[in-house]
């Protein structure tokens, strides 16, 4: 057990018709400006959006709109969203949508108080200081509305990188897995993916801290076991709120207790996929490296990676686990190759420089060049 | 899945050599007098108490210090300890001990802006306000380091009651586990079993929250495992640490997200005990209790019972789980009957009445007095 610590301060309100209590907190800190950030007006579909503007008026808070928030987000639009902010003097930040937005709300919350806004993500100086951040999430996946983290494209240099920062913990975030009930299957599949993987990233660097390895255990069984009976009836609420508190709690800090890190490995090889491919979603790039990130390196680890096939997999054998684990994938209609990604054997080698340009990529072991190539190899 | 809101600001620091770090926190808000509260000289032994003044001074803190809070918590002692905070003007609490006495510091950081201590405990009027509270924590159990709740004997009345206010969080709680290896072995037990019995009182209430049945099942099997490995080597840092973290959660919020609150018949009936009998040590009264309430209970909500039997124990029928329980209990040296804490058969109905003096108990089943007495004659 390393040694840690723990502080997450998000206030969360989750359950069946909580939407117009984003509008309640706002009004508790007397903020009366707002920059309400969105994408590309599903939430005008599900009523969302209609049940916020009208607690909004009733509440006297006025919302500056910014739309068109993209899955993979990307910088020239956090810049413009970020100069409106300015514009309007804003005084705190509404995002509503999935994590694309929450992250977005996160880029533009640091760049208010900074020279610009890439500087951060090139950790040029740090995150001195960040407009508060609230949240209604639509789609579970990226944690984001319970943490600190923040990743952004800079489509010109095709760049896809992060930010953290405990100014970052939106002060709260409200969760209605009811309106989830509505997305198109590859979205909850995706976003649950990336719950999954964001546990594993943690999970697999374990040793003896039992208490996080049989937490996490719970977060990825439970995962599976509520996407598989969202396979049968989209609209199983319990499946779904089961599916939203464990992707929030799978990278809200819980997950990784005690543990030295995560390893991260995939999701930098996968930010270089969508940085160089950005119309591969996060959830399905990441469905396409882990397993060959853990065929390729669970010798490295070899005890809990056997814990893992045992307990999730119920499989003595890690290949096998891997097997199972993709079969799985494919059952929910994921892509589990780099091939199905649209993604071309000669551009492997592009990809790996990619996911180098930000330092040390992986932690159970720094990969080379050569390993990541090997990796998208067995990927593709 | 029932709606919820989750949001516990507690900052955690955890693990070895951490103690001083406790100060620092003190001094990150910029207190200069404190009132340390502690018990009985335990952490002079085990040189806690050397670490804390040797870095307050350093600091610039003044420590004024009210020594001699008990076991089961009493509520003359908390009035002294009122008295002295205020002629003292103390801006914050610092509670170094166990459960008890944390909660004793909440008892008079509530207290400390109220016209009497014990009204905020008969709910004549809510709390207003609390002095910030700081912990260092040497037994693990209660999980008041990290959560709003406190138990206190008003010793007059033979009441043993509770408060409880998101103003009572902790700023900030330290736990170093390697403090607890010089534990007498029955404290450790004590501790172990009030975590377990937490989980428990939320666990049962269940139905088709997964994510926190599951978590609360890695919870009560860590707790389970770690005892275990204790009672072989008292000294294995990663057990200690193991234990610690899984009680803090038992009772940090997590545990019970989404289930229906907890049942609380056991704690109930064992605070009538130990108000009747202060010393009977909480965990042990649980001990004795819990088995027995299954017993009398589990038709109400056979489902989860039945999980429980089969995830815990790995048994079919309930009926030999909680044989293996109290055996499990036996084997760390538990007490597993009331006769065994040394109650008379003839005091079962006062014990009874004691636990209906402060309204309902139990929410599975709301308990009659019939239904008490049965089962503290299965207890017996």
């Amino acid at each position: 057990m390393e040694n840690f610590t723990f502080w997450n301060p998000t206030k969360i309100i989750f359950g069946k018709d909580t939407i117009p209590l984003i509008i309640k907190e706002i009004k508790k800190y007397n903020y009366k400006k707002i920059l309400m950030l969105a994408g590309s007006g599903s939430i005008k579909l599900n009523g969302v959006y209609e049940q916020i503007i009208n607690t909004a008026k009733s509440s006297n808070i006025i919302l500056i709109e910014k739309w068109g928030v993209r899955p993979n987000p990307i910088l020239s639009h956090a810049e413009s969203a970020l100069e409106l902010a300015r514009k309007e003097k804003v005084e705190a930040i509404l995002a509503v949508g999935g994590g694309s937005v929450i992250d977005e709300a996160k880029a533009i919350a640091a760049g208010f108080y900074a020279q610009s806004i890439w500087d951060l993500y090139e950790h040029i100086y740090p995150i001195s200081n960040a407009l508060p951040i609230f949240t209604v999430l639509t789609l579970s996946g990226t944690g984001s509305e319970m943490n600190v983290n923040a990743v952004l494209t800079n489509e010109k240099e095709k760049k896809k990188w992060f930010i953290g920062s405990p100014l970052l913990y939106p002060k709260a975030s409200v969760i209605d897995p009811s309106i989830q009930m509505s997305l198109p299957w590859h979205q909850t599949v995706n976003g649950a993916i990336d719950a999954i993987t964001h546990t594993q990233e943690f999970y697999f660097m374990g040793s003896n801290q039992e208490i996080s390895l049989s937490i996490d255990e719970a977060i990825i069984k439970t995962i599976i076991k509520s996407v598989d009976e969202l396979s049968q009836n989209e609209k199983n609420y319990d499946s779904r709120a089961n599916l939203a508190w464990s992707a929030t709690i799978a990278l809200n800090g819980l997950s990784g207790i005690a543990l030295p890190g995560g390893d991260w490995a995939s999701h930098r090889i996968e930010h270089a996929i969508s940085a160089l491919h950005p119309e591969v979603a996060h959830g399905a790039g990441l469905a396409v490296v882990m397993p060959a990130w853990i065929k390729y390196i669970y010798k490295y680890n070899e005890k809990t990676f056997s814990r893992w096939a045992h307990s999730i997999w119920k499989e003595n054998s890690i290949e096998t686990a891997i097997e199972k684990m993709k079969e799985k994938y494919r059952s929910w209609s994921a892509p589990v190759s780099l091939k199905e990604l649209g993604i071309q054997k000669n551009e492997i080698q592009d990809i790996a420089k990619n996911a180098l340009l930000n330092g040390n990529v992986g932690n159970i072991k720094s990969l080379s060049i050569y390993d990541i190539i090997k990796i998208l190899e067995i990927a593709y």
